[in-house]
């Protein structure tokens, strides 16, 4: 018996899934196969609902021949960004942020100090490519470091939906604000699960 | 005719007020001074409750002489924690933090990588004054860039009270919150605003 009505489940999509090429593989060879890998499964699954902030959406049509993307993917895979001008997010949220904000500071002048001093042993383009990608971890890895990472975690938060990025600033804070997530390299098998072995999909409805 | 109810006007305190010398004159010489200063204009003024955050107030106890500071200032002077657990901050609020933290993570590697071409033109010491110099203006200057910035901030929205504080950091993202502030330096003029000529305290009420 099928269930009079549905509550379908959101899924947020970050734009690793189709250009990151060790996730993307589970979908396509190129970003355009792997919108189109994924569209397939998608549309065999009316219990999920997916969504993508405008600005990674804007992003992703950088990486992709347009003209080979079909016109149902927009249809299947909806633009939106979160409505920040009514949202808001908790206040330790805001001292987290700055206190590790400060913290990642202090650590890129170490970096560059150190960098500084090192001017004269090595060649000062190497030290410069060294110290730039030093500066890059202790300033960006692991935090919000974009509008398009903040776009995300609030567009899950508002849909109440599951959050699908590799972008590990974006995990670790989307966590703080009890956004669930998942890693992209387990997103195909979550799609699977969603249609039977015959490739039809399954009735396994969450009633209101 | 005496209001039966007076609505107390509330106002937050930075320490720069009393540790500040470029602010701290018009109170007293010293910081344990500037507090007594201020306390024989404040005790006039019933009209006025001054606020504190408690992080901000351990850190003006550093500065002073504590067996001089009266037992009257910690009635006066409330100290209080915003209700960092309840409260909120707009979305966009976070936007445009990341945003600008971004920019400035930006020109704080230009700086480093100046510096590191520098190194051999000038003593190893004098590039790296200089650079933390040049580093600290770009990343930290008119931004929040410490939890006692953050406490601020938000004990003058949650009171709906009037921050006075030098921090540009804190004015500028005060602002951006709708907080009301003042710069310390025309703080002893707003005092005495509420005192006449004689001394007495006027009786000029906001009725509820």
């Amino acid at each position: 018996m099928k269930s009079v009505k549905t509550k379908k489940e959101r899924v947020v999509l970050d734009t690793s899934l189709f250009v990151n090429p060790d996730v993307r593989n589970d979908f396509g060879d190129s970003p355009t196969e792997a919108i189109n890998g994924f569209l397939a499964l998608a549309e065999k699954i009316p219990e999920l609902e997916f969504y993508m902030p405008s600005s990674i959406f804007n992003e992703l049509m950088n990486f992709v021949d347009q003209s080979k993307v079909p016109g149902r993917f927009m249809a299947i895979l909806r633009q939106k960004s979160p409505g920040k001008h009514e949202m808001t997010c908790p206040a330790f949220f805001l001292y987290e942020l700055i206190d590790e904000m400060r913290d990642r500071t202090n650590k890129g002048l170490r970096i560059a100090e150190k960098a500084v001093r090192n001017a004269n042993g090595g060649s000062e383009r190497e030290v410069i490519q060294s110290m730039r990608k030093q500066y890059r971890v202790a300033l960006r890895e692991g935090i919000l470091d974009s509008k398009e990472d903040v776009d995300l975690i609030l567009l899950a938060k508002e849909l109440d939906a599951l959050l699908v990025t590799v972008d590990n600033g974006a995990i670790i804070w989307a966590d703080k604000l009890g956004v669930r997530w998942l890693l992209p390299s387990k997103f195909k098998d979550y799609l699977l699960s969603f249609i039977d072995e015959d490739g039809e999909e399954q009735r396994i409805s969450n009633i209101e």
